[in-house]
């Protein structure tokens, strides 16, 4: 299946160094796998060393590239600068980021505690904000054209309950991603994001999402196209986004997701209406209209 | 309860004209009668001259107010300059215009032919702008600033299946409503416009939907807030936007749906896990955790 | 002028006792008087005990109304519970609230440190989501239909320049509304908000937006209603947030700024073209039209 | 530059044909092209044959693909099913559509007549559903999964004045992508727009935009990108959208304007502010701060 291969031309992302938080697993670790593919020298932090190295040993033997795992919470602005300084040692400069670390609750909100909130908001937002902020002093000094792309989510703007504090932390990161893609436009900064549907990673998404919940709300049957997506689909549209092809968008946010977001039409619960209720329900209305009609 | 009961203070629409589109009936008739309270001479209109006579006899003896019932096809601008210039003759100017007039179909979209499209089509989208063109040129000529309320819909922005026809043509009068409201600030004319959500009307509500639909997807059910829309807190609203106690805002949209549209959140699915279930998800998720950590 | 005046008849608030962040000064002073007018009792809070306690006495006079000043930051979770106690003590229950504290800073965002998004991100949204979750709990423990009102901005949906901070966290806020308004909705709490445009308060407003900005830039100018609001007009907004009548409203935000948002539009830059430049632009059409169907 | 260049795989849309409304000129030329180099059969269709008929011989000639002209004026169902079965007769069968058929007026909204304004929204609305509702009964008859590309705006959503006819139609086109997104899904058929900024076409472009506007606001002075659009980069959007490339993509509209939608920031107008101001304003507001810290 077409979907399933890589979209870009070879050498795509030749000659940019590009940072994946939280890119030592999941979705993480598979953009990094096409970045390095696209000819791009990748950098993989998070507060797992071992689980980067182990991934960095994978991927360099299935790519060929340089990828290089360097430890780093996101919430400490002098690990992120020894991140960038060591980068710029080991490849020369930076070029682009992926915001990809992420943390979540699924819970009733009312059961959260206040340090709960922080922790899921300090982790999405703040490490959001604090890399893009120390990259970005970085790029309007040195006068590089930096991009960054920042993984989203549809609930960014249409709310969701049961993941408030994501909700909040989300919504916070978009707002930066178009406040920044205006200002940073005179520096040739760009700032983009995916909403990504449901691209399961095994592991994360047990985490995440319990058996039972699965089983009770397929996601089979919920999104639209009848089925999650493959990890390549998105890696496709992130490459697309981090690469120069996309030199002129900057701001937008791009919703990958099945058509899920889509649910909120107002008259889209009628897609359990079958053919045969279809037909009586022609018949109905046509009498109720014949009818009124006599009566006026 | 006080959202039955009218919430502007008296007079607050006193010596405005106001035509209201479809006024004969539903919620056009309701908003007739609070403007007439208020104070406002209304003008009511559609292609039922009988229907808007009966009407027009029922709210003088309700309110003691001036109303006005004239036939008008708001797909003939001839009709439309008719009605404008017998409303001058009458009451002197026109200050406001209620675009209310629709119709609707409720079908999967491929059984409709191209001319069940265009009938909806024609009379949402054309009889809005041609009246509010109508009515604008006559605003702008004598330096008059009138206000425009449009009834509009969520799935103007969110699109909806099963509606198309009226998805498109509602979306057509938001973009009228946004842009003219920029465009036309200059001359102080302000446009807005509400998107309600299910707030029946008996006769109109059955045309459009069925019983059997009705009893499958209850709004009691589907509706965040429980229940259905009262006519008194739409017309509040709507006296509120036609009022100048709302001359600071143009070009807006207002929800008042009980929180219906809210549902197109990823994860808002889950309002139907019980308690017990969150509890024994809790306690899945913290093994979960307690695992994964033990084995990093 | 009608919109100076209050909207709402009298007792629209009875019986109902709101927590104003930030009801000190501005925006949340002016809402705390009126909610006092419309027979609510008020409880304003701030980090500046001895502000409160000079408007709560002012506000007393004026309106005869019950205001308790009671000093809070909201940054700490422990103050807010404080807070509610007292409050519950005083009146018996809490009702409604509104976010209305905030900071800001107008800069561009490489000149900022890490702490200083920081503190703005952490009164703004922190605070915001800190004093809703305790509120929550206790309403949904109490079974109390309780209100949020937040106070956001255009800019937590469009995004801005040179208010980053503010910008991430007033989407913080929204996400938060929308999301809560959703899950909440079955206990029967309300979360709405208000985008206002600029409603300038002195003092406040000076220290944010120095006067050669303001010259340079004059909103008289630049909002398409070609003024700034009028205070009693956003709380006329504000009040029918907080009553009963906009019982059928959940996780909206309206937006009141003399149209600004609206500058979005692509070609609203012609506004500055003229009634003769028109005329000229007309002929040219006309002209390009004849040529090229001549050549055709 | 990479932007100015093919960014899809070889093959990438091989076994698919495409019909291109508008297709002889601008950026519907552009797009047939590419989709040629990719693979594709393409039709061209619109209302002057002998300009489809030049292009069809060039193209063929540049890129040696199969390419149809066909005559069809949108407004036309009759015409519309005549392009189809054309099509299928010549090339097995119709795999996607890209609604690219438009027209436009600038022009203050009060100038035009009714007739003017429908002869727009005829075009753009009305002629989008035709062919998309023809187009759709016929994949849905034959299991065909289709896909839909058209070419929105952004204005579709946030309104502009000036362009009010083309406003309205784009948005009503916009939300029949996102209707019939949803509810086609389950035949496997997808809807997606793109939302272009400024991307010049010499031709069409004087004839919309005279030259003295186009002096007068520059656009490489108002797009934060600070250039117009190449139509390489568009067409790599457009091609993407079209192949199974995007399998997971339905009911979405990307933007790609150079950040020129992000001009809606409600401080953006700062864009104009120097450096040497903003120490200025730097050491003014320290001042208010100390000041209004001592005076507390």
């Amino acid at each position: 299946m077409l979907h399933q291969q890589g979209m870009l031309r070879d050498g795509a992302l030749l000659n940019k160094t590009i940072i994946v938080t939280g890119g030592g697993t999941g979705l993480g670790k598979s953009m990094a796998t096409y970045f390095l593919k696209l000819g791009a020298n990748v950098v993989i932090c998070s507060r797992k060393l071992e689980v980067l190295e182990s991934t960095a040993e994978e991927l360099q033997k299935l790519t060929g590239g340089n990828i290089l795992p360097l430890a780093c919470d996101v919430r400490k602005p002098e690990q992120i600068e020894q991140v960038i300084s060591t980068t710029i040692e080991k490849f020369g400069q930076v070029d682009g980021l992926v915001n990809n670390s992420a943390g979540n609750f699924i819970s009733p909100t009312e059961r959260l505690s206040h340090k709960a909130v922080d922790v899921v908001v300090d982790i999405v937002l703040r490490g959001t904000y604090y890399f893009t902020l120390s990259l970005g002093k970085y790029w309007i000094e040195n006068n590089i054209k930096g991009t960054v792309l920042n993984i989203s989510t549809t609930y960014a703007w249409t709310g969701s309950g049961w993941v408030v504090p994501s909700a909040m932390a989300k919504a916070g990161v978009l707002a930066m991603t178009k406040s920044l893609a205006f200002e940073w436009a005179d520096h040739g900064i760009r700032l983009n994001a995916i909403a990504p549907g449901p691209f399961p990673t095994k592991g994360a998404w047990d985490r995440l999402f319990p058996e039972e919940l699965s089983k009770q709300f397929a996601f089979e049957n919920r999104i639209p196209l009848h089925r999650v997506g493959d990890h390549q689909e998105l890696t496709n549209l992130a490459a697309y986004l981090m690469s120069d092809y996309s030199a002129y968008m900057t701001g937008e946010v791009i919703t990958l997701d099945g058509g899920e977001v889509l649910a909120a039409g107002q008259f889209n619960f009628l897609k359990d209406v079958t053919d045969d209720q279809w037909d009586a329900i022609e018949d109905q209305i046509k009498n109720a209209n014949r009818n009124s009609k006599k009566s006026e």
